[in-house]
């Protein structure tokens, strides 16, 4: 009795075991056990083979919910280990959103052979639909929406819905649209007035007219502007001939807003090319991390060579030699801190890339105050060091001149590098310390020069 | 003719022209011109004086409106400057979600007189709310919510619906709840149902009975992991004894945790203590900035001590100070890649802090492979510049050595944090550089000693 159940409990708590019983009833109750991150964990944490071998067991719409939510956390790569015909038959279980999203990241070649599979009007659709670029109403609407003809009264619009009732629950539908016969969007039907309306008027009585709507090549910026503005759950896109397109809910914009926020924290970690999760392979990972550190290493070798220029110098005063790996790092965090308030500001559309000057007024103010500090805590470390009063002065110095360079600087080079459309996420941290760590090398090294007899003696 | 319209120009194109004039419905339409973005922007720039003499000019409801579209923007430091009978008075516009945003943010001296200015019952209210954890869903959620006794029938609901309509629809409706007399939840009611239902019917009858909901306590985690679980709009929160309470929405949820992702961001940049705007005064820029600077130059005072250590050696061979700060940074840059990464699998549940064997696995394999990459670069730049392969070998060999332990340490960083209890995205950077700049100093330095002969040869 005790082995019995305690055997079985080994069993269940292990995925891989439970796959490999190849039991679909087995494994659906395991995961349906598991909270949704747990379940997202356990199968990121199976082999290629076992993943696989998993989503073939399950039955196409568990694969396809199974797939909603490890979204992002490389579905993509386990659509893109399967084979064609399962990926097909998983991609019809999913909302045309889900499908497009996945679509997007896969290889251009495996997402033309899953389009394919489709029947011509929905592979035309999904065709139209990732042609939008990603982050335009285009490319965050759902394509699903409830509408109907301007001719038909309140009763026809109940009956519509008791009828199709299932097959709308899957809809997201807070409202519902009136069109007219070519499609143009004529007004919008909430469903509480339908509730409260007699049923024989027709729904062009009771639909708010001139409705908010959006066009289809809207940013995603002017979408959450939109949203802020007004405290709507979704707006209809429609086309330059306002026909109904879609529909884009504010959670997906929220969702937009917030994916570019992430991306931006990885890139200024040197993180590119998108998220980067463990489970991935070794070769893509380090390579991805070894594109940007490459980079790095040049920009670094450039700066240093300002050393190499004063060799003379360190060769007399050797001591400075502990003070340059301080003034680097030191000017760099200040800076960062400066591109970090940048980056965000640019983000909200609180400060724009043509506003330099306000900037560096804002920020140079900032750089004084805190080199003064910085700048008197390192030459006194200095000073009660060596008991050189003319270390403590160079390297104070060069620390305070510095670090109101690196923030001043590091202010304004988020919005230098998107007036040139380049990523400001990825490229200020490069170009920031590159720039700091010249210039506080040749601030520490050419006052040393200046004042050599004193150093050295 | 032409000197009119230009004068007029000039005048409408400054917020702070338009609120001299005094002129409310002056002000109103400049600012309903704007977009939302431009309209936070332009309410930042003003200074101290005009923002408080812009919220007296403007209607109370006005003043709730444009605070609600800048929040977070100062928003708060707008409320603290006010005279409280006029704070009070905006406040009592604001719907209860945002009452509790603000009135969290303000000094608790200055909450609690807000509070005081409200009448027992509501002020009662706002004093439970605020004692909710903020990242739980007491704290999160919406304490208005549609509720009807369970003695109902449709037709009374559908009654109250009409009457009420213009109260309701400030409420964010998109589910009912049916509660027992003593307001335990018995069930919800969805608006579609309401609508098929023969109006005669109890609405006992129609609704969900043994609905969803969460406990008033539930983190902000699990929310989020309830509605990946359940793709609701949003759930109902009840005590221990299943009173309702109040509503979460899947985009409060979000909202949070989009709000911990950028803090991470700008955490991890070294800007502490919450956002930080170019509006805030500079003394609280430059003092939140310095608590986290000082730390970090102490810090490289500390791992610079070892350079000290080996001054004989770098006397010997000057070159190698070249080299000293780009091994600093360049190990930095590998580590700080990690600690992206292991921040982002913390926030995403994808790790737990325990994993620290698997983590290190993970990243010293990829440590070993960009360690090799970057000591040739190096190394090899070195030889070339000097052509003396003892110097390429000591600075690749101790650039490839750190690059592991930069790697390795990076990705384990945050879990030893979280464990005990630390902030990660606070304390990972500086931590980290600490040890690989001791490290990598301690490499170079050490190894040139050991083939000094060689290097000034």
């Amino acid at each position: 009795m005790q082995d019995l159940s305690q055997g079985e409990e080994v069993i269940e708590k292990s995925l891989p075991n439970i796959i490999e019983t190849e039991d679909t009833s087995q494994i659906e109750a395991f995961l349906s056990g598991l909270k949704p991150g747990d379940e997202a964990r356990a199968v990121a944490e199976l082999n290629k083979g076992q993943q696989t071998r998993l989503l073939e067991l399950l039955a196409p719409e568990k694969s396809a919910e199974l797939l909603r939510k490890i979204a992002g956390r490389g579905s993509v790569d386990l659509v893109e280990q399967m084979p064609l015909e399962q990926a097909a038959g998983i991609f019809e279980q999913m909302p045309s959103r889900q499908q497009v999203d996945i679509l997007r990241e896969l290889k251009e070649k495996d997402a033309k052979q899953i389009i394919g599979e489709f029947s011509q009007p929905k592979a035309e659709e999904l065709r139209q639909l990732i042609a939008y670029p990603e982050d335009s109403a285009g490319g965050l609407m759902i394509p699903e929406y409830l509408a109907f003809s301007s001719g038909m009264l309140v009763k026809d619009v109940l009956d519509d819905l008791r009828e199709q009732g299932e097959v709308y629950s899957d809809y997201v539908i807070q409202y519902a649209y009136v069109v007219s016969e070519g499609g143009e969007l004529l007004g919008v039907l909430r469903l509480r007035d339908l509730l409260l309306a007699p049923t024989n008027k027709p729904v062009t009585d009771i639909m708010i007219k001139d409705p908010q709507k959006i066009r289809v090549d809207t940013t995603l910026r002017d979408l959450r502007e939109f949203f802020k503005q007004y405290n709507y759950l979704g707006v209809p896109v429609v086309n330059s001939g306002d026909r109904l397109l879609g529909v884009v809910l504010s959670a997906t914009v929220k969702d937009a807003v917030n994916k570019r926020s992430n991306q931006i924290f990885l890139k200024v970690s040197g993180i590119v090319g998108g998220e980067e999760f463990r489970t991935m392979p070794l070769f893509k990972r380090s390579s991805r991390r070894l594109s940007w550190l490459s980079i790095n290493i040049l920009l670094n070798i450039v700066a240093a060579s300002v050393i190499a220029l004063y060799q003379d110098t360190l060769e007399k005063a050797i001591v400075l030699a502990v003070f340059l790996p301080i003034i680097s790092d030191m000017s760099g965090c200040s800076g960062n801190q400066a591109v970090a308030v940048s980056i965000r500001e640019l983000t909200l559309g609180l400060v724009r890339a043509k506003e330099l000057l306000r900037v560096l007024f804002k920020e140079s103010t900032i750089g004084i105050v805190n080199g003064l500090v910085l700048g008197m805590l390192l030459g006194g470390a200095a000073l009660l060091w060596k008991g050189n009063l003319y270390l403590g002065l160079v390297v104070g110095v060069s620390l305070a001149a510095n670090t109101l360079v690196a923030v001043s600087f590091g202010g304004m080079v988020p919005l230098i590098l998107r007036r040139i459309g380049a990523d400001p996420a990825l490229a200020s941290g490069p170009l920031l310390t590159t720039i700091t760590d010249m210039c506080g090398f040749f601030f520490v090294l050419s006052f040393a020069s200046a004042l050599l007899p004193k150093l050295s003696g």
